[in-house]
């Protein structure tokens, strides 16, 4: 619906924003504008305040990379946890979905990335260093790292940095793994890909 | 990611609130949060704004029931289209679906939902009393309108909302009519529905 007016209308725009959103297509968009313009006012404003609240309160973490309200984040600081294993993730989204399944004991390292030529990603654009600094205890945190798990994607990008990083740091005192790959819980020989069947199989586990 | 904090930070409360949109899972609420947080803030800002404008700027048309800056809205103020026409939709929404596809040259009536006795909603809670003042002339804008399309969803409900509006209209001096229902465009005898199917053959056009 047009406004008759020249511009765009403020509907408009919000459509064309949330259209941007990973995940939303342009029917989505007006559906959830449509949506909130039919509920209570509170919804928008809630919404709004919070989104000017986000970029002011949530920082990175000056030791992992996360996304944090205080710094060093929760995870960081959290003396309970097991600061001799770092999980190294590709994005702070990654971290919070592992934080969500509650299994993992250990502190985080977001590269910020992976190494993707194609796109002009190479290791320079990775927190790398910091990993390293974070290893050979130049760190002021002083962390005694004895496991790298290394969960990346299994594609070509997270293949191509695990390589990486399993050459660049095989000589510190490190045990560098991978999370396995291979078929999912609740999944079907018949529907799985030939690559990740040959992944289970080189991967399998005696019983 | 819980912030060791009590309560749930900015980031969780947004997620939160994504997660409540139509469409939107947990899990795409996250990502969009996380996109929106690595993203330039002018992002997050821009949607703060528009959003915190939304309900101050728009508002229903008085006449069609329709989303509008302007009161009334730029399809009901036009001149140029055919007001003996009316497409009675269902939401704003699916007047601006319409309208997207610039085909209909006439109004609009928005019902503002479909008769669904399940779920409570009955012919009172539907704009349907507007509807008759506008057919019968009482209105202040003395439309004379000839053909009422209705542009229901070919659901129990959309069929239940259309019979209704069909047996309380009839005797009005409007030719009342519903859109075709039968295969989409593009679309494969072998995998459509029974219904769509029987509806196609009692709807067959000659050629």
């Amino acid at each position: 619906m047009n406004s008759g007016v020249k511009g765009p209308n403020v509907l408009d725009r919000l459509v064309t924003l949330f259209s941007k959103l990973p995940g939303i297509g342009k029917k989505s968009a007006g559906r959830i504008v449509y949506h909130i313009l039919d509920s209570n006012p509170m919804l928008a404003e809630n919404i709004a305040n919070e989104l000017s609240l986000l970029h002011k309160t949530i920082r990175r973490c000056s030791i992992c990379g996360g996304f944090t309200e205080n710094n060093p984040c929760s995870v960081c600081s959290d003396s309970g946890r097991d600061h001799s294993i770092i999980c190294v993730v590709e994005s702070a989204q990654d971290m919070r979905i592992i934080e969500d399944a509650r299994e993992y004991p250990g502190v985080y390292h977001v590269l910020g990335g992976l190494i993707a030529p194609l796109e002009g990603v190479g290791p320079a654009n990775l927190s790398i260093d910091k990993l390293i600094s974070r290893l050979d205890g130049s760190h002021q945190e002083g962390e005694n790292v004895k496991e790298l798990i290394l969960a990346l994607n299994p594609t070509v990008e997270g293949d191509t940095t695990a390589l990486y990083l399993q050459k660049l740091l095989k000589d510190f005192p490190v045990e560098i793994t991978r999370l396995a790959s291979g078929m999912p819980v609740g999944g079907n020989i018949e529907y799985i890909d030939k690559l990740t069947l040959s992944r289970s199989f080189r991967g399998r586990v005696k019983i």
